[in-house]
């Protein structure tokens, strides 16, 4: 027989999630605070539990997705009993030190848990694009990786809980801040009257493309040789940075997205590195400020 | 006859882009300011020139990509009248208006003036995933299309000699803000030992299939519709942001390149639109700070 899966929390993530199994023809039960929110998926032939406790109970795996950390453990805390000697799957973000703590509060209850992160977007779940973090238990990943796999192409990063949150926090601290540099864009070309959906054409495939020099920004960062050949030095990209905050000026756009970045290549810089690679600000950012 | 084409400025950008032109078999001709970064050039059939005068007289095209627009000017005044007549490409970084300010010097001088923008970095010139964008002389950038289609696939933006600079500084303010997300998601991971090469190989593919998404927030923005449906809320995205930034703390890394993006989506959810989408961020940066 198929393993009975419970999803607690069907938002715009754990509603797709649920989806994905249910469309593989697994036995789904699902809950949701607001019950109505998970009614599409009762239409689907997923069982719609009323109580958290009766959509957990008998479940040999329970996904998790919920708002955040306090509301896992909200949700949790009441049914920890019938959770025990089971599977338990927290795809909720949290910090990598919410997930140990979670991970400890599950040992104490002979729960054996598995922390993952989503790399990606609910249109993206089930497709080739979807890839999912996990850490903590080997064995719940290896036994129930058909399971999980229906959400996206899975891989088990280690036993610390904590490393699939922490990967998946750095990974969206770069999405965060790509994001926020393409609305910076569009605000500098749209004072041009030129539109957002214009200006995507040319910088989407550009972005695209630049992720391919990642690898070389981080084999330089792991030498620690910042002095090498063929990097641009923190000089430039303080130019660089300059001219573009210069221009967004022009445009009336403001520079506080470029700001923090030009400021991590001037303390380099000021630290009498000008000549060397701008991959430093690496360095720079180890400096809690 | 070829297009004799002269190149001002051949350090890593100019030097391919000589190289490039060189290698179709085209007549090139060379001038660096320190001329033993030009020989390499004049070994694969440049002619090296010793001064600017020198280099540009006779040619019909001449390309300048020097470091900043007070360069072009210095290097350009003293020979406006030997250009007179010819065309001139801009391929320097510069802000719009100082490209405007370039186009209308040009002007006084009788110069057909191009500015352009390369979408590349130097190791790209000539290979598939290089684009330069232009603007200015429609008829310069039509005579001259072949020889510009050798640095990259060349597009024409329209009359404004601003256009292309502006373009290039806002795609770089995507791909500048992107680069330092990923040195911070890369110093996140570093804390625990993880190397910035294994971080790569997750965070790339991610972003790069994130720049799918560029599209739909662009509609978004145009629209001006952030209250539709399947929009992350400014909500979901501040506590989203606060989580990483906590976990950056906790990892002893400064959340500086973070904050300010957490305090674009802050102020629109104080002014009340915190269930609407998260690229409002666009508005926000519309009101100069």
């Amino acid at each position: 027989m198929m393993t009975s899966t419970t999803f607690l929390g069907t938002g715009a993530m754990g509603g797709v999630l649920a989806a994905a199994v249910l469309d593989a023809g697994r036995p789904v039960t699902v809950w949701n605070r607001s019950q109505d929110r998970a009614q599409w998926l009762g239409e689907r032939g997923a069982t719609v539990a009323a109580t958290v406790t009766e959509a957990v109970t008998g479940a040999e795996v329970t996904v998790v997705c919920l708002f955040d950390h306090r509301s896992v453990r909200e949700v949790l805390d009441p049914v920890a009993d019938r959770l025990s000697g089971r599977t338990l799957v927290n795809l909720t973000t949290t910090t990598p030190d919410q997930a140990r703590e979670l991970a400890t509060w599950a040992a104490t209850h002979q729960i054996d848990y598995l922390d993952g992160a989503i790399m990606a977007v609910p249109a993206m779940i089930g497709g080739p694009g979807s890839a999912v973090l996990y850490s903590g238990s080997a064995t719940a990943f290896d036994t129930h990786r058909g399971l999980l796999d229906r959400s996206g192409a899975s891989s088990h990063l280690g036993a610390d809980a904590g490393l699939a949150s922490l990967y998946d926090l750095a990974i969206l601290a770069g999405m965060y801040a790509m994001f926020a540099g393409f609305s910076h864009g569009a605000a500098m070309v749209a004072a041009d009257g030129v539109s957002a959906t214009d200006f995507a054409t040319r910088a989407a495939p550009f972005l695209a493309a630049m992720t391919g020099s990642l690898a070389g920004s981080a084999a330089v960062i792991d030498a620690g040789n910042y002095a090498g050949e063929g990097q641009q030095s923190l000089e430039f990209t303080r130019v660089a940075l300059e001219t573009i905050m210069q221009a967004s000026r022009d445009q009336g756009v403001s520079t506080e997205v470029l700001r923090p970045i030009h400021d991590l290549v001037h303390r380099q810089i000021a630290a009498g590195r000008g000549t060397q690679g701008s991959d430093r600000i690496f360095e720079e950012l180890r400096r809690p400020r």
